[in-house]
């Protein structure tokens, strides 16, 4: 491992003092870069993109080229995972993902395999690993998995969903089903995650994007303790940061503090102060930009990135914040508005650690 | 007005005693009804079933005729605000609804007025004394409206949308401009509502189902402050119960609790033994059963409605719940599971009541 000339983000995660406050963006590397559309186009497709290592790396790196970034994510797929089980993974012309042999029976959920990530999912550790020698230790690398339960809303839903009805059908009319079925996801996961940290991986980053579809009650039996048996997985074999984001998760919080991640990613609709009274000396905080921001200008984007740190207040002992968005970032957002949230989360979260200046009132 | 047959609608409401908890659900007279089926076919379109009084009558009485339902509620659509305002409401085949002419720059917000309820709102008010007159005292009618942020979302975007990029455009770019449009939406909801009152509506519901996608801040300013001045300006006319619901606002109940409102809707991720402790001193709790728990049968339907009985505990001297889904009915709903829904909530909630039976823990 090679030393980090920037490691603040790591820091951030283990609540240990930092000079400013990183920032990554979800989704960073991806469509508002003319540079990735570029590179996605010499692809010929989005999944030939990931499969190939070179690629992968390429695009990973574009938004740091750009952007003083604190942290590089893995270019990837959510749907690696499933794909690898055989479930056949296409993306239709201007639709969202597919897959060809949705899990729709008890058939279905009794072939499911984990797969070997050493095998079907080697090209992901192949690109871990020539990112890891691209970034020659300028910022770390977050590897990234889907959760075991929004992996299953994909498998079993066979795409995209709205109302989830499929899958809510299996859980509330199967739910030894449903559990049968999430076995084999966390496991996968935790599989998938442990080679990527192998490969070099230097952070993860469990999202749940679909758990806040859930009703409370089935969130902590079919999201957070499948994610809870990832976690202690990994924790048995490796010490490397996890972040655990459920989109729509906030009033869930606490559970998900509990379950031995380090970082809690949380959406615009947390305010982050509230955030920090309730978890904040047991994990880190990521978010929460509302990405729609970036649409608005320049004076929006500083109004409000600096509203999301004063929401956080002055970083003291004990306490983490990694900024972030609260959701990916929009294929229509102007590159020159992420340059201006960069600069301002740096510059004026180094304001808010000087002494001299009075500590905004959470 | 006529006296009730059964107020306990009404009276759960006031946080009165009822002898078991009251349901009705969001959109029951809707497309999983066959009946409904037949008089939309009859009407032509969905807009001239919500432009004939008569015929939003049969349909609204519909449900009532299948199942012993609680209340009634005006069948109309969200839309009848705007479209009345003169932005050209439509339905594209398979699609839902689109305006003709969005709401996109100032001059657009400055041509926007209050529509007068008794002129081109008209057919609503009839409605509402149409049905009235044929409930005859059954149970109260429910009158509603959209939100004035949510009449925003459809207004701005000129349909749905999901990531609502225009309005939060406007809303980051110009807080003036979207303030005043807000301003003649509240107004305008305001006027419409108390127009339902004097017609014969017995409760009112305001759907505030796009409040959840702004950021905390944003949503206190743009979404609650323009219903607290709806809520207000009702209280200075009528003595009428409201029912404020943001989807995805639970982490906001004591804000919504705050604004003056008689109950307060919440969907299913929020757990109603906390909603309760947290404000079912100053509101009634309405919902929130996840609706696709119907589609699973009827001992699913059976287990949850119970567990959602149980999250909301014993009543007690103050509190008051609605039993209602977290969210519309969805179409694909079999009508058979809504029969086991009505009957499983009103047997088990008799039961919840009686001394000889432990209460449930919270």
């Amino acid at each position: 491992m090679s030393t980090l000339a920037n490691d603040t983000f790591l820091r951030a995660l283990r609540r240990e003092h930092t000079d400013y406050t990183p920032v990554w963006l979800m989704r960073q590397a991806g469509r508002y870069l003319p540079e990735y559309n570029a590179t996605r186009k010499r692809a010929g497709s989005f999944l030939a993109l990931c499969k190939t290592p070179e690629l992968a790396c390429e695009v990973t790196l574009q938004p740091l080229e750009r952007y003083p970034l604190d942290a590089a994510i893995l270019f990837s797929d959510i749907l690696t995972v499933p794909d690898a089980m055989g479930l056949g993974l296409y993306f239709a012309d201007g639709e969202g993902p597919k897959f060809e042999r949705p899990v729709r029976d008890e058939a279905a959920v009794t072939k499911l395999a984990v797969p070997d990530p050493s095998d079907e999912l080697r090209y992901v550790t192949d690109a871990v690993r020539t990112i890891r020698g691209a970034l020659a230790g300028r910022v770390p690398l977050i590897g990234f998995s889907g959760s075991p339960w929004t992996l299953a809303c994909y498998m079993v839903e066979g795409g995209g969903s709205d109302d989830f009805r499929e899958v809510k059908t299996m859980l509330y009319r199967r739910p030894d089903l449903m559990s049968r079925l999430l076995e084999v996801n966390a496991q996968a996961v935790a599989a998938y995650l442990g080679a990527q940290v192998e490969a070099g991986a230097q952070a993860l980053m469990i999202f749940d994007s679909w758990g806040g579809a859930l009703a409370d009650g089935a969130y902590q039996r079919y999201s957070l303790e499948p994610m809870r048996r990832v976690v202690a997985a990994l924790r048995r074999e490796h010490d490397v940061p996890v972040i655990v984001f459920t989109k729509g998760g906030g009033l869930w919080l606490e559970d998900i503090a509990g379950i031995g991640c380090d970082a809690v990613g949380v959406d615009w609709t947390v305010n982050l102060g509230r955030a920090r009274a309730r978890i904040g000396d047991r994990c880190a905080l990521q978010g929460n930009l509302d990405p729609m921001v970036l649409m608005a200008g320049p004076d929006a984007v500083r109004r409000e990135a600096i509203g999301v740190l004063d929401d956080f207040g002055a970083p003291g002992p004990g306490a983490g914040h990694v900024f972030n968005l609260g959701h990916g970032i929009s294929q229509f957002t102007p590159p020159e508005n992420v340059a201006v949230l960069v600069e301002t989360v740096h510059a004026y979260s180094r304001k808010l650690r000087r002494p001299d200046v009075s500590a905004p009132s959470l």
